[in-house]
């Protein structure tokens, strides 16, 4: 019982951080995703996908990677000329909060209309850390399984997309991309799902186009004096 | 500061109980492997496959499925007549020594020389958390990237057993095998190595071979009135 309280008073101080950043970010008009997913679902090579579509429609946009150890990550969006900054969060499961609070000036100073921060591997814990993003996303690879929706609910509750990478994979495994879509919308109706593959480019475009209109939608057009 | 030292007694407190489950797997002879992964790297999958080999060997094993919600895993197991307790940890993106505590009486009730620990899909707090367990085996599926021993290093390092699984799909993706070695082995030159499929067989029985003579080394032979 102790441990909740602990737990409760974390996650309640997290919340308002998250606000913070989150009322920081309107301000500055850049719209913030949150990308959440196992370790090795293709959340980086989705992200190197993403960039040339994102520079097109976008002018800019920057990347926020949060990682264990290291800088790998970080490494291969810098090759892009995209800004990007490393957290690495040692012993830590997941981003909070104060992570992003953290970078938030080096942020703002981006002139960037999205972000997009690449969470820890892990589909439990990061659920629970609202950074102060605008949309959570889930990837989920085609080589998980389809059960993984009821297996991690809460993951698939909190977000507002879902990307099912991967899908050259799926006629190599037991994945049934249906029941995948099935199984997500009852843990979540309101999910926009999209296929893609990174290796015959499926299903990039139209994901970047959803992303890109709701960056414009919240945020009004691109200037044209880039 | 304070979240540290919290942390610091949560993690002696556990320390503490796995002692006590260590001691009590040990006096009743029961060999046990915590086994780990990112979600979907084909645990319980390599569990249905090992039942046959491991029961010809050892006579009886039991089996603990740790998930955040639901049983499929367990029900998966039970149709093979292997017993199987289910542990639902809600919220918690890992077991810990208590709940491994709380079904300890029936684990020991199993007259099992063998218990197989699933723990929930997570690559990162499994690590810290000690179960009582004499060895920790980590799965890496071939879907998953070889950079990930590099940036999950403290899963790597707990273990004494690496598993490369869906060994089937690496020709379909940019997995080396040989760079995924040399990657946990830079981490830990002691891991003991295997790689799998459970599509076609690859590596089952070897790694069953091991495992069955790390339970007879420290158990002793398995008695012949089963």
């Amino acid at each position: 019982m102790h441990d909740i309280l602990i737990e409760e008073k974390i996650l309640s101080e997290n919340d308002a951080i998250a606000e913070a950043n989150r009322h920081a970010f309107n301000e500055k008009g850049v719209f913030v995703i949150n990308m959440v997913s196992s370790p090795g679902a293709g959340k980086t090579t989705l992200i190197e996908k993403m960039t040339p579509v994102l520079l097109d429609k976008l002018g800019r946009f920057a990347v926020i990677e949060g990682d264990l150890e290291g800088d790998l990550d970080a490494v291969r969006i810098a090759k892009y000329g995209v800004p990007v900054k490393q957290i690495t969060t040692g012993k830590a499961c997941h981003l909070d909060a104060h992570n992003i609070a953290h970078v938030l000036s080096w942020t703002l100073d981006q002139d960037a209309r999205l972000l997009i921060i690449e969470n820890v591997g892990n589909m439990v814990c990061p659920a629970e850390y609202d950074l102060g993003e605008d949309m959570m996303v889930t990837i989920l690879s085609a080589a998980e399984g389809d059960d993984k929706p009821l297996k991690y609910p809460a993951i698939f509750n909190a977000s507002s997309a879902l990307i099912i990478s991967k899908t050259d994979l799926a006629p190599h495994t037991d994945f049934n991309i249906s029941t995948a879509r099935t199984n997500a919308l009852s843990i979540n109706p309101e999910l926009q799902i999209f296929e893609t593959s990174c290796r015959n480019g499926e299903g990039i475009k139209e994901w970047c186009k959803y992303l890109c209109s709701r960056v414009l939608a919240l945020r009004g057009p691109v200037k044209t004096n880039r």
